[in-house]
């Protein structure tokens, strides 16, 4: 069972590293279209793409997220969980913007940001493009709010870094199938330890071979790991934040 | 710039009737495939799909999304957003499991889950499948919950129903680039029932052209009512749910 897409899917690597080569216009315009044309809540379309190109505000983010890498990227984009938009429209129109901070209405608009960003890595993968997400943003999520200027029911969900390929990595191996699907009912993992243990060597032979240098691990490591290191204040902070602007009151 | 993937997604259809034609495994095998090979935040896997198969279950899943059209398609999964299984794992390795607990965490199980659930629709509608996401499950997240015995540190995100097309529609016509997209700085929308006008113009004869039975409406005209609607209890109890669960405690 396969074709070009599914084939595309499949052999997805996330690349941190570019070439200086820029994307044109057309291009950038197609990743738009590519987001715009995804699903979202009821047709709600409750997100809104930053596309930030000026190099200091890169300089920023690169230095909140912590990876030079943000900076260096042909295009980067803040993809923003948008209910100020609608919130807008329905005050214009009469109607009182409650239903826009709830915890229902925040959960739409944030899958809406998602499944749009995901084209956009599928569309830039599909032109020969690479891209990573930058979770690394929500390092400080409030610094990026400020530096964006993303006024009240807007959040940042996550940055995309897309540009031309500077690196070939090989194709991480994934959780066995077993692990992530279940049938009518969930099932949850016993004695995981022993279920993922070849699961755990093949990914420490994908360290190994990945990168001589670097600390090779298993994954139930990574998430020990995990689970034990100090999480930043700011991190911390995150309900916080998103209750400031206006998320999640109720 | 265009190619047979780009084509694909600037086609998307959101399917909701199907034909009795039923998915090899061999197809299901490589949807939960491109749902694995998605980006995860960390490499942390932190989703979890229930293919639900048994009759009973999927009734009882269209009965609370309210659409019989979940019970009738080819196939139907819930996307769970899943920090149980990384929680098991730090445990058993000895580490608290606090930080799973933080809406930091819970962004990121809910963003890997989104991800690979766009994956599976991508490559669904590239084996000429149909496919619909399906909010509509979170009218009582709680019976979700107990109906595929999720535990504590699971969500179910939303369901996907996915067959073959029994129906053609039209191309839903999104809102203007500008409104979505900015550059490096959000800008926030002014006047929106003015500068939306032709838009809404455009959704209206959309509607119109779609179902003549069917109440012809505008963007911000639906926006409005969505605001002005009652909201069920149980969908604002979403809060509490997810806390319920386990997740959002800071």
């Amino acid at each position: 069972m396969t074709n070009k897409t599914i084939d595309l899917l499949l052999n997805h690597r996330s690349i941190r590293s570019f070439t200086d080569q820029k994307l044109t216009e057309e291009q950038v315009d197609t990743l738009v279209q590519a987001a715009q044309h995804a699903s979202t809540s009821n047709f709600f379309q409750q997100y809104t793409i930053i596309d930030v190109t000026n190099p200091e505000k890169k300089k920023r983010l690169a230095e909140i997220g912590n990876q030079a890498y943000i900076a260096e990227a042909a295009r980067l984009f803040i993809m923003v969980a948008d209910m100020q938009r609608n919130a807008t429209i329905a005050r214009e129109k009469g109607q009182p913007d409650t239903v826009y901070r709830s915890a229902d209405f925040f959960l739409r608009a944030f899958s809406d940001t998602v499944i749009a960003a995901q084209n956009i890595v599928v569309a830039a993968e599909s032109m020969g493009l690479g891209a990573v997400y930058l979770g690394s943003v929500l390092n400080d999520a409030q610094a990026v709010i400020d530096l964006l200027r993303l006024p009240e029911l807007t959040f940042p969900v996550f940055g995309l870094a897309i540009g031309y390929r500077n690196q070939s990595p090989q194709l991480k191996p994934r959780l066995p199938k077993e692990a992530v699907y279940h049938q009518n009912s969930y099932q949850p993992i016993e004695d995981p330890l022993d279920a993922l243990q070849a699961y755990d060597k093949t990914v420490n032979q994908y360290y190994d071979l990945r990168d001589a240098n670097r600390r090779v691990d298993t994954f139930t490591n990574q998430i020990a790991k995990a689970a034990s290191s100090v999480q930043s204040e700011n991190r911390k902070q995150m309900l916080n934040t998103l209750k400031q602007q206006g998320f999640l009151q109720y």
